[in-house]
This record gives C-alpha cells, structure tokens and sequence, in this order.
C-alpha cells in the first residue's frame, strides 16, 4: 500500500473555488465575469458537460466558453446530449475543446459529420440520452458542469420549472463527486417559486445577459397535416392502438403521430374508443393533443421537457400534467426516458430511411444527427418483467418460457418530403460509418426491435414473421412503389393479409375516401387555440393566420 | 367538451391537508399522532408507496400503517420495490391494503407466495427496480408515498445521505402530481447536514420512535469464501476479465463475486492487470472491495444504496466514491440501475438453478422472491448504442449489420448450498407461474441474454454458440455431474473446446492447485478492518473475532 492522498478531487475543487474567490459575491459571479470565471475554473483536459437540452440550451455559457483564450482553456473533453448551437462546435475549431462525447446534433449533423471526417473533432461515442446519463456516473464523471435555469436564489437554489429537462442527472453527478457546478440564471430572485435543485448542490451562479434560448420544437401545425398521413393515422388507430389495446405510449414529433393525436376525438370517437386506449403518455406538451385531452381522451401526461406556448394551459390542467406547488409543469428526462423506455406498451415513431430488413436511421447522407431518446423507447427492453395486455398480445405462441414484447411502429410514408424512397436497399448510415469510422453503423431502430410498419399502403405485422424472408417480404408489400416495394407480388400479397401479417387498409375497415382533413379535430393553431379554452399561447412563428 | 374540474387531485390533497390542519405544527406531525394521520390523508383504494429499499426501511411509517382501522384505511393498492418486512403483508391479511405491485420480496418470498395462492393478495405485478420506479410516472402515479430520511429540519429538507436510495425516484412522482408525501424522520434539526431532497417537495414530517430500519445486506465474510468460488473467480477474471478487456462492471452480492473482489489484489496483479481492467463500478459499497481500493484497482465506485459499517471509510475515500459537500456518501437506486443497465459493460451475477437453454431464476418452489435489480442489468440493453472494447468484442462477425452486447455472466456452483443441483431439465419457476398465475414464467435472466455461465469445471461462452443445440452442449460440458451436465460426452466438450465455445480451468492457463484460500487479500473480517486502516466499522454481527 502506498501512501497516497484519497481527496484529490476535493482538493482540486478547493483550490479551484480559491482561485475565484475574487469574483464571488456569495455563490454569484457578475455577467461581465463570467469568461474569468471559466477560464480559472475549467482546467485543460477537463470533462465538462454543457447543458443542451432538445429545447432549453445554456446560451450564454456556451458563448462565454467559445470566448475564453484557448492558452488557457483547451483539449476539453465536452458532453452534451444536444449539439445545437454553433459555438458548440466552434469552439472544437478553436482548439478549445478536443473530444466529444454527444447524443443529438439536429440541427447541427451536417457540420458536426464533416468535422469529424476532418478529423477537428474526436468523437468519444453517439448515445442516446439515458446513456450518456448513466456514463456521467461511471465512466465519464464531470470535472464541470454548466447549466441552465430560470430563477435563483442566493443560496443557489434552482428554479427550472417546465424546462427542467436533464438539469437534475447532470448537476447531480458533479455534485457529489467534487465536480463543479455552475448555472447560468434568467433572473436572481429573493425567493424561487420552488426549489428543483437544492442550492447544496451548486457552486457558482452568473446572471445571463439574455435568457436561455428555448425553442418550440414539438410544435406541429394541424394545417400541414396531409390525407395520407390521416389515412395512416387511421390506420394505425384501427390496426394497432385498438387490436392491441394500447394504454401507455410515447408519440415520436412528426405529423403522421401529430395527426393521429387530432383523430382520436373524431375518428376514435366513432370507433368507440374512448377511455379504452391510451390514457397514459409519455410524451412532451405537444399543442396537437390538446383536442384529445379536452375531450376526455388523456387521463396523465409526463415529459421530457416542456414546450414553448403551452405553460398557461398546462398550469390550468394539473389533472392531466406533472405540476408543482407552485403551478407550473416539472419536466425530468433521465426519468421520462426512464419511463419511455421500461413503462410504455408501444413507441410510435417516424424516420427517414427503413432498409429491405426493416432497420431504420435518421442519419444520412452527410448528416449525422445522432440518436437522442428514439433508441431507449424504440427497443424492446430485455429487462422488462410486468406484463400489460398490449406487450403480451406479442407473445409467441409457441414458446412456454416466451414473454411479451414491448410495440415499436415505424410509420412513413413510401416516399419521403424530398420524393426519394423512404425505403431502400442499404441505408446512407452504412456510408456514414465508413467516412466518420464509427464503430458500429448508425441504425436509429433495428429490425429485431420493430414490430409494425405502418406506409400509406398498410400495416406490415413484422412480429408475427417467423424468418427475415418473411420479414422482407412484409416490408415489400408495404413498400409502394419503391426500389423494394417493386419485388412484391400479388401472390405474395395475398398469402401475407391471409397470415394477418400485412393487413391493408380494407382489412381493417378503413375506408380511404374518409381520409379528409375535415377528420382532424383541429385544422390550424387558431382551433387549437380554442380547444385550450385560449389557454395555449403559439409562439410568433406559429400565429400566421393574426 | 363538458364543464368539468381539471383540478381534482389538487382539490383532494387541499381538503386532506385541511383535514389534518389540527395535527401540524408547519409540516411536524409528532410521533403519538402518526395513526391518526393516516387514517386521515389516506382514503380506501389509493395507491400508495411504501418506502422499501434493500436496505433501508420506512419501518416506523409501515408499522403505523399496519395499526390503522381497517373500517378507516382499506383496499389499498400498495407499491414497495422491497417487501421486507412482516407489516408489510400483514396489512393484507387485515383488509388494509388488497393489491401489490412490487420487485423484490427476499425475506418474505415464502409468504407472499402463500398469500397470493390464497388469494388474501391480489397481484399487480412484479417488476425490476426501474420498472417500478417508471410506472409511478406513467400508470401507477401514487397518491401517497410513505418515506424515511436520517434527518429533516422545519421546512421538510431532507437529509437522506448514504441511504438515499430510491427515496427522490418515488418522492418526485407524488409531489408533483399532487400526491402526499409523509416522511419519517430519525431526527428534526434546526439544519440538515446537506438537502437530499427539497423541502418544497415534502408534505409532513413525523418524527419516528426509533431510527428506521437498516440492515447491512451486502456484507460478505471473507472466511466464508471457498476454494471452489477461488477457482471460478481464477477463472472468470483470466477467461473473462482479461479477455474482454472490461472496464465498467456490477458486481452481484453473493459469495463468487466477494472471490473475485478479493484476488484482485493477489491474483491479478500476479497477472499484471492492474490498471488495466475494472477500473469503474456500479455496486454497493460492500467490504470486499476495500483491498481492491486500497491497492489502487477501483478508481470509481457509484452506489444504489449504503451499507452499514462503511460510512466512514467512505467518508476518507471521496475520490472513490459519490460524497456530498457534507462528507458523506450520496446513493441513488434509480441512477445506479440506469448505470447499471446502460453504462456497463458487464454484469456478474449468481443464481439459484439454471435450466438446459440457460434460462436463471431464484424462484424457486413455495418462494416467489421477485426480480429486484438483476434483469436491468443482467439484459442486453437493445436501446444501447455507444461501443466500448468489451461490448464490441461480442460484436457477431457474420452481421455487417451488427452491433456489440453486453457481458451477462452467470457464476454458479453445480451444485447448490443445499446440495440440490443448479442444473435442471425445468426450472422450479415453470411451476410457480402456475401456482401464482402469473403472465409468464418468473425468469431472471434469460437464455438470449446470457453471454457467459462460469462453473467450477470451466466457463461456456455462450454468445459464440450459433444454435440453441450447440448452446445447449455448452451448458452441458459445465454442467458437472448435474443431470443436465451427465449427457455431455468426451467427443462433444474436445469440439466446444477446440471452437472456444468451453474452455476448461487448464485452458485458461489457471492452475487448480493454486486456488486456495491464502490467495484471497483478506482472510476474514479483521483483514478488510486492517485494510481499511481501521475506517471499516463491521455490524456486530460480523466481529465474531473480537
């Protein structure tokens, strides 16, 4: 045994603090401090999570940290779940910051491939969210965390309010492992309205010179909502949500899930559905449901985040959403992908490319845009053991010692918005990994996990295959006209809907002709709008018709 | 749209709040008053979470409950991760509570078993941990949750420290869906040592009769490790350690794994491992890994709960393990099992009987003792998606479609404690589902997910077997003189052996002459106090030396 010092993190940290002592006021930094502050606390080489939520971003953190010199701030191993922001990625050009590890780059996958083709930035891994969260415990612990709330005391303590988001997972991990954690404050308060992180866990807060960007990115407008995507959403409610008695499920952000949301108060209504299908989300506030929670559809909403526009209507709903004391909504996404992942009958999501065995990816060509959460939801979870009536409705019939499964559909129409096929023979991810030599290639959803496809053509039941010749020949026959719908023929068609594995939409008493716009519960934000009860408050870019 | 109240739960919580008004002093009920409390907030049919962790217990709040009026308080549907306790099936047989959902029922399996035959208990179900906690967001949200904290000042901050465990997991869900949240306290203070969980989220405080219930559960004597358990962890840290190159592992709590924790220091460093495998773990801080950390191996310990006797040594060891600012340990079981179940690269655990496809379970005839933790991370997480060494080494050669899995190693005995044999044609579960009727048989970890199964005659790497035959073979040459090990046959191991799909003690270069007991760092409980230099403080029950 040696003699060696066991506080070694402790006593960096001590010293750190020391070294800032000037510049505190309290636990406050001034707005005009907050360079010196990251270039005396953040040491070379130190592992920093920057806070970039989907949609709350540290904003000015990160702009403060794209501002230090990097003499004396470099080779930073960043993590971040979202890449979103440009200075994310300059300040690898800078030299500022070396290695990263990351789960989402939207909007910026693009820039963020080339560099890494480049070789300017070294990639750690691509996770999804709750994964790169579990790290931060074991094998990427932070030396320095920097995030994001709306209120702050003296004490330190956070008010993050609807914007949460993965504040708690990633303060906690700095906290008590002798990292540092600084917060960026929209406003410093006498009193939070309540407290979402305890003060004992923050070091250093710095007033923003502007609050934190937000962004509504979940908002869909009902007036984009086309009759092919009512014709799926049709579809899916009559061959999926009611066949399988679907009562807990997360809706991916697209308009094919935006546009069943808007069907369930009419369509649904009709079939009889309502209070036997889906009472339970997990899901963020997206303004298209509102119809269905008005009229009785949603009995409890949790999410990841909130959504911008929605904060009144919520506050007013508290039956239906997860509300403080204090009246406003708390979102959690370590605990939402949680959730999404391990209590949910059915994932329902959209993609860009589905290859001829059924594995989909958002990644292509030139765009790595990472996984964010799809892949935690959109998996069957092996350590899964309570079972629900919809997950044993995929038990295999021929195996005693089978379980459930948990329902994956894909639902895409057979050509994407820029007319190329959805479907194809190889996906652009298998290219992507080559150029920017990711050890695996990057499939958002794999086949083994999906159990339904859901096209403008019909359902393939993939679950009930029982070879992948089968499972290929299921997609063919949903395909339409795409290089891999060609193969299928009517010999092939008619011996699947007889095996129930593709069932088209006059197998499920959909009638194509009822697929009008005038289905949806809403047809624009204005309806939307007067389904809150004027409640809901669209942000400027969604108020077209004021 | 009908005029209806969209506040009802927060309507409820006021009036139960105002309905014990006369009872608090702030948020202080004083300990006399506890019954009358609950026979007041409480309402017949809530759902309602009783803390049970591993460890610790609310036991003042669950006897309390258990003394109830069961004209007052009855048909509860109760939540607890652990069933621990004699109250908490009591309150079952009184009419108190009628339904349970719940993971893990260790001491009380034979009765729960019993009671569900019966019918005196309606089963929900029974889940991993994650589960449990998942469903309080989506499907089972509590309408009061009953928990224990160390200490608790006026406002209702909690001090929850090293055995904070599930506690802000199940607190969260009620308090911000306006449940009731009611706290033990094993002691009001002016202020806590550090805020585990924020007043704000808290309802009342009671203070209790005595400390809550802890138990030191994960405490292995060394001087009950045997040579057999020497020699599979010979083997296991040469055939599987090493080779795979593992860095971030749990460990399981039994007896094979305390062998492994204790040749780190011997046995590996004869190896030259050091430094080069486990650096990182997800596990409790069980004693046997102290000459592990002294002799410089672990450099990261995360821990779902405490364990009684170490508080100080971690208190010494910060850069060890998760310490708050206060001093001391910081657990979280909903962190720790997402770590455990998406951040490793292993997981290593034991089992009471193992059936030819490789199926495990601990169910066994008349005791239904529940899933607990294991299958979180005894799963191949299909939602995972970063790559490490070890997990990419399971990567199939034959997919250029595919990715890696993680290690599921199975250690085990032929024969068990009770000298029944480990290997059977059918595991007793099969008959247990029948008798519980339960949706599916009670397994813990499956066949598809186990990639190893270490016994005293050699490892079977499962994951290079490419049929359920050749996997069955593989079960079979480690099986011993089990029934199930009785059928392989000489022709069949030399081909397993040739493959690399067995590898027997000699072909791993370990030498079953050297599997003794001196190899182990510590021999006894003393030797973990010696190492720890004197910071270990054991429970009584283990200084039979002094």
């Amino acid at each position: 045994m040696v003699n060696r010092s066991w506080t070694k993190n402790r006593d960096a940290k001590a010293a750190k603090m020391d070294g800032i002592a000037s510049l505190l006021d309290g636990k406050i930094v001034k707005t005009e401090n907050a360079k010196e502050l990251l270039e005396r606390i953040i040491q070379p080489g130190d592992r920093v999570v920057l806070e970039g939520d989907n949609q709350k971003q540290a904003s000015f953190l990160s702009e403060t940290l794209a501002s230090v010199d990097p003499e004396k701030v470099h080779d930073l191993h960043m993590i971040m779940s979202s890449v979103s922001r440009p200075e994310h990625l300059d300040i690898f050009e800078t030299g500022i910051a070396k290695k990263l590890d990351f789960s989402f780059a939207g909007p910026q996958s693009t820039r963020i491939s080339q560099m890494i083709a480049d070789g300017t930035m070294e990639v750690g891994d691509i996770h999804t969210y709750l994964e790169l969260y579990a790290r931060l415990y074991v094998d990427l612990i932070p030396n320095v965390v920097l995030v994001a709330a709306d209120k702050v005391d003296r004490d330190g303590n956070l008010y993050t309010g609807a914007n949460t988001e993965e504040t708690p997972a990633i303060v906690e991990a700095a906290a008590f492992k002798d990292g540092i954690v600084i917060v960026q404050a929209n406003e410093i308060v006498d009193k939070v309205p309540r407290v979402d992180i305890p003060g004992d866990w923050v070091d250093v807060v710095v007033p923003a010179d502007q609050p934190y960007q937000l962004e509504p990115l979940f908002t869909r407008d009902p007036q984009n909502v086309t009759e092919l995507q009512i014709l799926m959403g049709m579809m899916a409610i009559r061959g999926i949500y009611e066949k399988h008695n679907v009562q807990t499920v997360n809706h991916g952000v697209g308009f094919n899930t935006a546009a069943i949301e808007l069907l369930l108060p009419t369509y649904g209504e009709q079939l009889g559905l309502k209070g036997k299908i889906v009472p339970n989300w997990e899901v963020n506030p997206t303004p298209t449901l509102i119809p269905a929670i008005e009229s009785g559809w949603v009995k409890t909403i949790h999410s990841f985040g909130g959504e911008v526009g929605m904060e009144n209507y919520i506050a007013h709903r508290p039956d239906i959403f997860f509300v403080g004391k204090d009246g406003t909504m708390r979102s959690n996404r370590a605990f939402g992908q949680m959730a999404g992942q391990y209590a949910l009958d059915m994932f329902v999501g959209s993609t860009l490319q589905i290859d001829k065995f059924g594995n989909s990816s958002t990644v292509t060509n030139g765009r790595l845009s990472g996984f964010g959460g799809a892949p935690n939801m959109g998996s069957n979870p092996h350590g899964r053991r309570h079972s629900t009536p919809a997950w044993q409705s995929l038990r295999p019939d021929d195996d005693s010692l089978g379980k459930g499964q948990k329902l994956v559909v894909q639902m895409v129409e057979t050509f994407g918005s820029n007319k190329k096929p959805v479907f194809v023979d190889h996906l652009d991810a298998e290219e992507v990994q080559k150029e920017a030599k990711l050890a695996n290639v990057p499939i958002m959803i794999y086949s083994e996990d999906t159990t339904h496809i859901v096209t403008e053509e019909g359902i393939a039941y993939l679950y009930k295959t029982d070879s992948m010749a089968e499972r290929q020949a299921a997609i063919e026959a949903i395909a339409g006209v795409t290089p891999v719908g060609l193969r299928s023929n009517p010999k092939q068609l008619a011996d699947l809907r007889a095996k129930g594995i593709v069932a088209l939409p006059e197998d499920l008493g959909v009638h194509r002709n009822e697929a009008k716009r005038s289905l949806l519960a809403a047809q624009n934000m204005d309806d939307l709008v007067k389904w809150s009860d004027g409640l809901y408050n669209p942000p400027a870019k969604f108020r077209s018709w004021s």
